[in-house]
C-alpha cells in the first residue's frame, strides 16, 4: 500500500524508522519485557533515554555546558508564560517582535507578567514578511522572536544581532538548518514538528540568565527547579521524550543538521519555483522571507479549489489545507518529508495547470 | 517468554490489549495509513479520540454536564499550582489535609498563591494513617485532599463531608473503586497509574466553581480557557490521551469501576493477609487506612533483604522496591495488575518464610 504524503503543519511527519521503533517500545522496551508506557521514569533504562535526549540537543546545536536542556509538558504555549515568568524583572521590560499568531500569543502572556514592548511587527501586511533593520534595545531584559511562522509561511533568514539575551521560539524549524546557537540565550520548541510527537517541549537555556527576577515562583514554572531535577522534577512525558530521542538519533545518524539543511533547501526550491512558474498559484509570503518549512500559496482562480483538492487527494497528498485564519494552501516540509513527496505535489500542480489554465 | 510481573508504583502497568493497540497506532492510526504520532490534532480522527476520552471520564464517574473534563500536560504537579490559581480568592483561604509527600507539595504551591491552612495532618506519625474527625471549615474557598498516598500506602476509606468545594488528587487510585463523584468539585489525576501512560493529567471540574478569584490569569493555567478550547486550546499530549482512551475503554468493556473494585479488593486482601500472617514481614500503614493500590511493608529481619530480592527477581517480580523516602517494599496493585501476579508475590513471600523464618 502506498504511503500517504504527509504535509501536515503539525503534529507533522516523522521518519518511518522512528515510527517503527516507537511501536516496538510500546510492547517491549530495552529488552525489559515491559512496555515503555508502564515503566518507572526513575528506572535505569529511562534515565539513559532522558540523558541522551538532553545531550543530543546540545550536540546538534554545538553548545557546551553553559546550556541546560529540559523536556517539559504543556507545549510551546506554556513557554509563552514561562519565559517572562523566569526572565522578566519587576522594573524591567521584555522586547518582542511580532511576526504572527504565535508571537502575538507570546506577547499576550508576557504582558500579564510584566512590562512588555513590541519593538517591531509585520502586522501591517498580514504578517507576510519578517521585520528588518529594527533596533534592539540595550536595556530590555530579553528579546523574543519566532524563527518560523507556520501560519504565514515566513522565516527569519538572518537573526537580529542582540546584546541582550535572545529568546527564540523555534518550534517549527528547529534543526531544519544550521544556526549559530551560541547567539541565543534560550531556545524552545514544541517537539511536534521537526523533533518528535506532541506532548513535550524542548527548552535549551543558558544557565547564567536565570535567577534574576526575584519573583517567588511556582515550582512547575521555575526552570531552575526543572534543571535541578535533571528534567525529571516530576514525571516527564515519558513516551514523547523517547520518540524525540529516536528522531534526534535519526538526524544525527544521517549526517546532522547540515545534511538535512541541504535537502530542505532542495525541497523548498522545488516547490517555490513551481509556485512562481505556475499560472494557477500565487505565493503569499514576501519572497526573501519565505519559509523553507511551510510554503503558503493561493489559487489564482479560487473557483478551481474543488478540482485541485481532488487531484491532490488522488495522489494521496494529505494536510495541505491552509490555516483557518488565512485560507488557501500550506505545504509543510518538515525534516522527515521526503523530496519525492514535494516532487509529487509539484507534478500535481503541473498537471492541474495543464488541465485548467 | 513469561511476562514480567509489574508492581511499579508509577508509571504503572497497563492492560496488554491497550499496549498492543497503542503500538498499532504508531504505525497506522484509524486506517489513515498515517501514524498517530504525525497527524494533526485538529483532524476528524483525533477530535473523536479527545471527545470520547473526555466523555468516558464522566460516564465512569456517573456525572452530568455540570462537569467538564480536560487532559493537560505537566503532570499532577502542575495541578498543585493550577488548583489554587483558579480557586483561591485574594481575601479567602484554602484548606488542605496533609497525608504525605504529594499533599505537602500541593500545600507548598498553594502557599505561593495565597492564604493556605493545613486543617489536619498525619505528619506526626510519618504519614502512616489518614486523619479523621477533623472539622471542615465552612469559610474556606475549598478543601484539598489526596485520596491515596503512594509512598506511605494509605488511602481514604471515607471522604470528609464538606460544604465547601472538595478538591481531590486521585492520581493513584482513580477508577480503582466506586466513589460518589458528585461530592467532588474537582478531581485530578496524573494518568500514569490507573488510566494511561505518563504525559497527560485528567482534570474533571464542576464548572460553577470557576471564575471567582478575579485573578488575571496566564492562559495555560486557566481552566476556563482550556474548557473553551475543548481541551485543545493548544496542541494536547496526543498519544498519551489516546492510550488513556484505550485504557478507559478497556475498563468500561470489562464491566466498569464496580467490576475492577472487586478484583482490587481481592488483590489487596490476598497480599495484606500474607503480610499479617508472615513472620518475616511487617505492614507500615495503619490497618484501617491501608491502600488497596500500594501495599507498603518492611522485612522484620532487614538483614535478609538480598535473599528476598533474589527470590522476587527469580520469579520475575519487578518494581517492589519501596520509595527512597521510606525504604522497605511497596507492591503497587493498579487496575491492570492481574490477581495472578499478587498470588505469585504471596507465594514468594511464603517460600521466603519457609526458608528463613
Amino acid at each position: 500500500m502506498s504511503k500517504v504524503h504527509n504535509f501536515s503543519a503539525g503534529p507533522g511527519i516523522l521518519p518511518i524508522e522512528v515510527l517503527k521503533q516507537s511501536a516496538e517500545s510500546c510492547i517491549n522496551f530495552d529488552n525489559l519485557n515491559l512496555s515503555l508506557l508502564e515503566i518507572s521514569h526513575r528506572s535505569k533504562s529511562y534515565d539513559a533515554v532522558m540523558d541522551e535526549a538532553r545531550f543530543l540537543i546540545k550536540e546538534l546545536f554545538g553548545v557546551g555546558d553553559e546550556y541546560e536542556v529540559l523536556y517539559l509538558g504543556g507545549g510551546a504555549s506554556m513557554q509563552f508564560a514561562m519565559v517572562p515568568y523566569n526572565l522578566l524583572t519587576e522594573n524591567g521590560y521584555a522586547a518582542y517582535v511580532n511576526t504572527g499568531v504565535w508571537s502575538t500569543k507570546a506577547i499576550k502572556e508576557s504582558k500579564i507578567i510584566g512590562n512588555t514592548k513590541v519593538i517591531a511587527s509585520s502586522e501591517d501586511k498580514k504578517f507576510s514578511y519578517i521585520p528588518k533593520g529594527f533596533e534592539v534595545p540595550k536595556d530590555a531584559d530579553y528579546l523574543h522572536i519566532t524563527s518560523n511562522n507556520t501560519i504565514y509561511g515566513t522565516q527569519y533568514k538572518e537573526f537580529p544581532k542582540s546584546d541582550i539575551p535572545l529568546v527564540c521560539d523555534m518550534s517549527s524549524d528547529i534543526f531544519s538548518r544550521t544556526v549559530n546557537a551560541q547567539d541565543f540565550a534560550l531556545i524552545y520548541a514544541g517537539a511536534q514538528k521537526n523533533i518528535g510527537p506532541a506532548g513535550s517541549t524542548m527548552v535549551m537555556i543558558k544557565k547564567d540568565i536565570l535567577g534574576k527576577t526575584g519573583r517567588k515562583m511556582l515550582s512547575m514554572l521555575d526552570y531552575q527547579i526543572h534543571i535541578k531535577g535533571g528534567s525529571m522534577y516530576n514525571t516527564p512525558p515519558v513516551f514523547p521524550v523517547y520518540v524525540t530521542l529516536l528522531t534526534l538519533r535519526w538526524l544525527k545518524q544521517h549526517g546532522g543538521v547540515s545534511w538535512i539543511e541541504k535537502i530542505n533547501q532542495q525541497k523548498a526550491d522545488l516547490l517555490y519555483n513551481e509556485i512562481d512558474k505556475n499560472s494557477l498559484f500565487v505565493g503569499t509570503a514576501a519572497k526573501e522571507d519565505r519559509s523553507n518549512m511551510n510554503a503558503c500559496f493561493l489559487l489564482s482562480k479560487p473557483e478551481l479549489e474543488a478540482e485541485f483538492d481532488k487531484l491532490a487527494k488522488e495522489a494521496r497528498i494529505d494536510g495541505i489545507k491552509g490555516h483557518r485564519d488565512v485560507g488557501g494552501y500550506r505545504a509543510s516540509m518538515y525534516n522527515a518529508l521526503p523530496l519525492e513527496s514535494v516532487q509529487l505535489l509539484v507534478d500535481v500542480m503541473k498537471a492541474f495547470e495543464a488541465k485548467y489554465a
